[in-house]
């Protein structure tokens, strides 16, 4: 997993790049999925989800992820037909053992389950072992807002890149945290969010702009700031969100352990800061994830519930900005805006990602897809081009 | 409410103070609010849960409230023998009305009620409105942690200080989010923490000192850092974790809002973002509480669980520090080391507070029992005289 850094996504920065249709991209991964031995259902529900992160602007958790996971299939560490078992269930919870397969359709079912259960009980939460990455967080906590229901997913990494408050080893992932709500005349709430500063994908695109970092987004193995992008790249060192002590960087740190226990050690997961001790290259990655559902008419009239979710998400949007032209967002508005845009004039992908896909088509004997769809794009709009 | 930032306690830093013992600070506390009308069984409950943040060295959340809470029962804000009411409920779920009381009775009923649906269920939550400050939420989970549960305690709070990334209007409390799980040999995980970069007190704390302010912990009405810690308290406009738009101050500003669902929008609370423009001084606060519990048996062999947190411990404990003699901590540890320290040698009580507290009793006809104990104190450690 050493050329990690290097499997990232490209950023959408330059021109150099073409805009494909989502129905194009979900056939050109459900196509490399069959080749890989993906069983149909498992490969359209991975590509969906994928593509599904693409479409909300979140490229770093999209299609750029298939480099990735091709490494891990290369060397053995994804299980293709994967089973799914249920190890131990009651009315409103699960366990869920996801059979070492790519973590996406584990999610879903995960979340499906919580969702049913929720709907009995008003209240479910189901975790997840043996496991793999799942792509964005949201696209799960989203799926209980859409059935009315307050959402939450959080998922644990293989490989440790975050230090702690104080420290200079890594022992966590960047170990999400999504929670959405349902509003009634305004997309739900969706934070979806790295407990991490910034992720990876910020360190490159800061390397791409040719830019320093902000002191506390890494580190070097002496704890100091790095500001050099190729170097906190190479090192891979981040830090919990709030940056430095100073910042209350171990708040950061407590959100990324808390999202450690309730998606690794409550599933029976590998934990990141004893696995990689134990054993840096294990034949699974064994990761975990964690989902809960929350039903409003469990508490109150979840009619009235919308309607104050919808004054609420309101009140901040009018909230007064500092600048007149950059008002307060709420969490999921540039996920929202990405998803129109996208679903109308295609996913931005760099030309450097397409070879990288093509080439991972090639190898197992895959057309390409994407070109084929005579969409050469350009620059999406004028603010992006150099 | 306008004198709330001159009502916040003093933070030890000066030798100016005495060292009180806890039982010596409950008692005085609870004849006060014996003496306010308070129904002796709540008293006690108050004061209890009171004093042990202040053992655990959360001063900002202890006996340094009681001059703010004077000042709302003054103003008619409290209700001293108020009913709580079970609005809703189910075998995982529970609204409760905390009949406009102080927190503290409420928030230890609700957490009691998750975990004793939660040993019968392996999950629960419960909402609580109509309440008022509860204290630390640390103490709530860690009552869920006690059982043997992971515990999770959220509030919001009356008034917004907190300010949106891109915005310069406050629309949120500090919004604190506690998560507590179980070990065996090491005392809980507990993460108790605000959702602002920095409390209140960590302002009046750089004041004291004579400090600038980091950039980014206090904005003025211009989205301009603050850093005079005077003209910071003033104005009351907090950034959420993360400080700057740079480094990511949206996913604090997320994890506030997420916490106000949490405990407003979800249980028919006051939310501050809507309730400041309606009416900022109104008849009752109308605080709201989330608490859940979960049962870790419910997924997995509870002992494997509680074997495997301590392991989870000591490797961050153990991990690499940068300074040696500052070793990597983890939440909760600072709260034990200051528990163990003020179970054997008092709290730490500045003057200028004991004074408040002495005006506060005279005020209600209470005895002074603080300094009766004979317990002058002084400095508690080198470390900490000027």
């Amino acid at each position: 997993m050493t050329s990690q850094a290097s499997l990232v996504a490209e950023a959408p920065g330059s021109d150099d790049r073409i805009e494909v249709p989502a129905a194009r991209l979900r056939a050109q991964l459900q196509a490399i999925f069959t080749a890989w031995g993906m069983p149909a259902a498992l490969a359209e529900t991975t590509a969906r989800l994928m593509v599904a992160a693409d479409l909300r602007g979140i490229d770093s958790h999209g299609i750029g992820m298939l480099p990735l996971y091709d490494e891990l299939q290369r060397a053995g560490k994804l299980t293709m037909a994967p089973e799914i078992a249920t190890l131990r269930e009651s009315p409103v919870t699960a366990l869920l053992d996801a059979g070492g397969g790519l973590g996406h359709d584990a999610g879903e079912r995960a979340m499906r389950l919580a969702i049913d259960k929720c709907r009995a009980s008003g209240l479910a939460a189901v975790a997840v072992r043996n496991s793999n990455h799942f792509g964005a967080a949201g696209l799960y906590a989203l799926m209980a807002a859409e059935a009315g229901f307050i959402g939450l997913a959080t998922s644990n990494v293989w490989k440790a890149a975050v230090v702690p408050t104080r420290g200079r080893e890594p022992m966590f992932g960047t170990n999400p945290i999504a929670f959405a709500a349902p509003a009634r005349r305004n997309p739900p709430f969706c934070l979806d969010m790295a407990t991490s500063t910034v992720a990876i994908g910020k360190l490159r695109l800061a390397w791409l702009d040719g830019r320093e970092l902000p002191e506390g987004w890494a580190i070097d193995d002496e704890g100091r700031p790095l500001r050099d992008p190729a170097e906190a790249m190479a090192q891979r060192l981040l830090t919990p969100l709030g940056g430095t002590a100073e910042m209350s960087s171990h708040k950061g740190y407590g959100l990324a352990a808390m999202v450690e226990i309730l998606s690794a050690l409550l599933s029976g997961a590998r934990v990141a800061a004893l696995g990689d001790a134990r054993d840096p290259d294990p034949p699974r990655y064994n990761v975990g994830h964690f989902f809960a559902a929350i039903d409003p008419a469990a508490f109150r009239d979840p009619e009235a519930f919308r309607d104050e979710m919808d004054e609420f998400i309101n009140a901040l949007r009018a909230s007064r900005p500092v600048e007149p032209e950059s008002p307060v967002l709420v969490p999921g508005d540039p996920e929202t805006a990405a998803e129109a845009e996208r679903d109308a004039g295609g996913i931005p992908v760099s030309r450097k990602l397409a070879a990288m896909i093509r080439e991972i088509a090639a190898a197992c004997g895959v057309a390409d897809l994407m070109e084929s769809a005579g969409h050469p794009g350009g620059p999406r709009d004028g603010k992006e081009a150099p």
